[in-house]
C-alpha cells in the first residue's frame, strides 16, 4: 500500500511538471501524437484485445451483468471507432490561446481573456476502457496532463491502451509524463487521490451513482460530476404521436445501456389511451420492460401481446441501463413538471407536443443539462452536439453542463496591457 | 447548537424553495428590490451606523489590527458608495436567460444555451459588512438565492444590512427566503453548512488564507474560492523608470489593505541601482516598510532618508496586507518567473518593460488570473474591469478567473428544439 501511494506521488508530481510544458506544446506536436495513438489502436490492436479478452473473460465468470460486459468489451470495429474519434480530436481547433472578450478601456488599458489548460486532471472511471484513449486524447489536445484511474475489471485493457498511448506521444514529442495510468488495484488509493489539492486541478468521476457521491464529498479539489441520466420523455395531449412512437422506441432502444437513454416514460391522460398501446407494441417486439403504474396498467394489460407489470416505488427515479422503462400517466403538464423535479437526475428530459406555449413551458422550467422538444434524449452527446468530442455529460451546475469537449477543460486568464496606468 | 443548526437547515430549506422562484422572476421585481435597498442604505444609515459602531468598539477593545479595523468599518460616505454600487447591479443587464450558441444542427435540430441561475449560494465571510449587500444584491440580480454567513466581529453591522435588504426585497416582491443571514456565531456551523449539498449549489469562502483552505478541503459542493493576493510586480531591465517609480508607488500604496496590493517587487539587475533608490524614497514618504533582500539593501542602505530593514524567509510568498514590501533583486526574466510560480498565489502579476519580447513572454508564461504588462496591479476589480460590479476574485481556474460579477453566478441549460429527429 505505501509503495502504491509513493507511485501515485510520484506521477503526481510527473503529471504536474508536464502540464507547465504542455501549457506551451505547439498544436502541431499534440496532433502528431493524436494521430500516432490512433494509428498505434490499429497497429496494436491484438495485443491490446488479448488483453481485453483477459477482462472479459474474468468479468464474465465473476457474474458481471450484460450491460457491464457490454461496456467492457473491445473489439476491432470499437478500436477502429476509437482511432477514428481520436483522429476526430486531431482535427478539432486547438482551444489553447483563444484570445477573446478582448476591449479597451476608457483610461487606455487593453482588456480580455486567453484561454489556457486547467492543468493536471485526474480521471476516475469504471468498466468502460475507451475512456482511457478518450479522455487521454481530449487532455493532450487542451493542454492538460492527465492521470488516469480506470476499474479493475478493465486494468489490463487500460494498461495496453495507455502504453499505446503513452509510446504515441513520446514520438511526437510530448513531455514525458502527460499521461499516466495508475496501475494499482488499491481502492484506498482513490481516497489519497482526492486529497491530492494542489497537484490535481480537477477531477472527473465518470460511473455509477455511489463513485459520484464518494468524489463529490471528499475530494479537496474542483470535481465535475456527471454521467447518471434519470431521463423522462413526457407525451402531451397535444403531441403528435407517430413523432412521440418513434422518439420515445429511439429513447428507450437505440442504445439502453447508456446515460441518455430513456428511463421514464410520462403521458398525458388524454393520449394514453390513444399511444400507449402503439408505442407498448414496438416496445415490446424490441424486448422492452414496462413498469406500470396503474392507469398505463388498465391500458396496456387487456393487449394480448404485452406483458406490463406493475411499477414499484423504486422504479421512479432509476436509471435503467437496460431494455426496461417506467411508465407513468398524468393528468396535465405541471404534474410531469413535479415528476422530472421530483425525480430526474439533471441530465436530459423531453417533451413531445405540438403545443407551443406547453413547450416553451417546458423548456423554461424543466431544470437539467439538456432539454427537448420533439426529439429524443439519445442526442446528449459532444459528437451529436457537434462539440466533435466527448469527455464526459456534466450533470453539475458548475463550469460546465451537458456534453464537455475540449473547452470544458480549459480555463482563461486576463491579460492587461498598458502603458503606465495607475489606479486613481 | 442543535437549535442553531435547525435554524440553518430551514433556513437552506426556505432558500432552496425560494430558489427555483428566482430563476424566474422578472428583471423589473429584481431592480426593484435593488433600488430600495439603495434606498433604504440611505434611509437607515443611523441604525446601520450604530450597530457598527458596537462592532468597532469591540474589535477596537479586543485588539484588532489596524487593517482589519479599517475593513469593519462604515461611514456615511461607505453606505453611498454601497448604495451606489447597489444601484449600478440594477443598471447592469439581467445575465438570465441569455441566449447564446444557438445554431442549427445538419438534422434540422436547433441547438444552443440558455443561461440560468445556479441555486443557492452560500457565502462565508469575515470582517467586511459591505459584503453582505454586495453579494446579496449580486446574487439577486442573477436569480440565485443566498445563505449569507459573515464574520462574528461584524455580526451587529451585517445584521442591520441584511434586515435592510431583506425589507426591501419584500417590498418588491421577491420571494421570501431570497436572503438569508446566519446569525448564530457558532464556529461549527460553518462545518455544517459545507456538508449542505443539495441545497447550497456554491459556496463562495471571501476571508484569509485558513477560511479558504478550510472550505476548499471539506465543502461538497462546488467552491469558488479566491482573495489571497500575493502580488509581484516585476521591473525588467529595459523598463521606462518613470512608468516603473509610478505603478510600484500606486500598487503598493493606493490602498495597501487589499488583495491586488503589490507585495513583493522584483527588479532586475541592470535596472536595479537607478530604479531602487527613486521608488524607495516615494514609498518611505508613504510610509513603506522595506524588506530587502542582499542586493536591495545593498542599494538602499547607505541612502540617509531611509531604513530598509533585510528581508527573512517569510516575506517571499507573504500577503502583507499593509504597507510592507518585499524587495529583491534578480538576474533574468526568468528567474524573475521563477519567483512568482514559486511565491505568487495566482492573483495578480505586472511586469514593467519596453521590450516587446519580454512582455510577451510574461504574459504567455505567468499563470495567475491576472497579468498586467505597465499597469498597475491594483487594477484587478470587477469595477475597474469593466463588469459593473464583483462578488470575489477567483485564484482558482475551474469555472471562472480573477473579477467575478454576474455572468460567474449563471450556468447555461442547453436547448434542443426538434421536429421528431432520432438518432440514427
Amino acid at each position: 500500500m505505501e509503495s502504491a501511494i509513493k507511485e501515485l506521488e510520484e506521477k503526481g508530481k510527473a503529471a504536474k511538471a508536464a502540464s507547465r510544458r504542455l501549457a506551451f506544446l505547439s498544436t502541431e506536436v499534440k496532433n502528431k501524437a493524436l494521430l500516432n495513438t490512433a494509428e498505434a489502436l490499429i497497429d496494436k490492436q491484438d495485443d491490446i484485445l488479448a488483453a481485453n479478452k483477459i477482462d472479459y473473460e474474468e468479468a464474465k465468470s465473476s457474474g458481471m451483468s450484460g450491460a457491464m460486459l457490454d461496456r467492457l468489451m473491445l473489439s476491432p470495429s470499437r478500436l477502429e471507432g476509437m482511432a477514428q474519434d481520436t483522429r476526430m480530436v486531431a482535427a478539432l481547433p486547438d482551444p489553447v490561446g483563444e484570445m477573446f472578450d478582448m476591449r479597451t478601456l476608457p483610461n487606455g488599458l487593453q482588456i480580455g481573456k486567453k484561454r489556457v489548460p486547467l492543468g493536471v486532471i485526474g480521471a476516475l472511471y469504471e468498466s468502460r476502457p475507451n475512456v482511457t484513449i478518450d479522455i487521454s486524447s481530449l487532455c493532450l489536445k487542451s493542454g492538460n496532463a492527465v492521470i488516469l484511474r480506470g476499474g479493475k475489471e478493465a486494468i489490463n485493457s487500460n494498461i495496453a491502451l495507455a502504453r499505446a498511448a503513452q509510446q504515441a506521444c513520446d514520438q511526437a514529442g510530448v513531455p514525458q509524463g502527460a499521461v499516466q495510468l495508475i496501475e494499482s488495484p488499491e481502492r484506498t488509493l482513490v481516497n489519497h487521490m482526492l486529497k491530492m489539492r494542489g497537484i490535481i486541478d480537477l477531477i472527473i468521476p465518470r460511473g455509477g451513482a455511489s463513485l459520484t457521491k464518494l468524489v463529490s464529498e471528499n475530494a479537496a479539489m474542483p470535481v465535475l460530476t456527471g454521467g447518471i441520466g434519470v431521463c423522462h420523455t413526457y407525451v402531451d395531449k397535444n403531441a403528435d404521436l407517430d413523432k412521440a412512437v418513434a422518439i420515445a422506441y429511439n429513447a428507450k432502444v437505440q442504445r439502453p445501456t447508456v446515460c441518455n437513454a430513456l428511463d421514464c416514460l410520462l403521458v398525458h391522460s388524454q393520449a394514453a389511451a390513444a399511444y400507449l398501446p402503439i408505442l407498448a407494441k414496438e416496445w415490446a417486439k424490441a424486448g422492452v420492460e414496462m413498469h406500470c403504474d396503474k392507469r398505463a396498467l388498465a391500458i396496456l394489460k387487456p393487449i394480448q401481446s404485452l406483458k406490463p407489470v406493475p411499477a414499484v416505488d423504486e422504479d421512479w427515479g432509476k436509471e435503467f441501463l437496460s431494455l426496461t422503462a417506467a411508465i407513468k400517466v398524468v393528468d396535465s403538464l405541471g404534474e410531469a413538471l413535479e415528476h422530472i423535479e421530483k425525480y430526474g437526475s439533471g441530465h436530459s428530459e423531453a417533451i413531445v407536443t405540438e403545443d407551443y406555449s406547453a413547450a416553451m413551458r417546458f423548456l423554461n422550467e424543466v431544470d437539467a443539462a439538456c432539454v427537448y422538444a420533439n426529439a429524443s434524449t439519445r442526442f446528449t452527446d459532444g459528437g451529436q452536439f457537434g462539440l466533435g468530442a466527448e469527455i464526459g455529460i456534466s450533470t453539475q451546475k458548475f463550469h460546465a453542463r451537458g456534453p464537455m469537449a475540449l473547452k470544458e477543460l480549459t480555463s482563461y486568464k486576463w491579460i492587461i496591457l498598458g502603458n503606465g496606468q495607475v489606479r486613481p
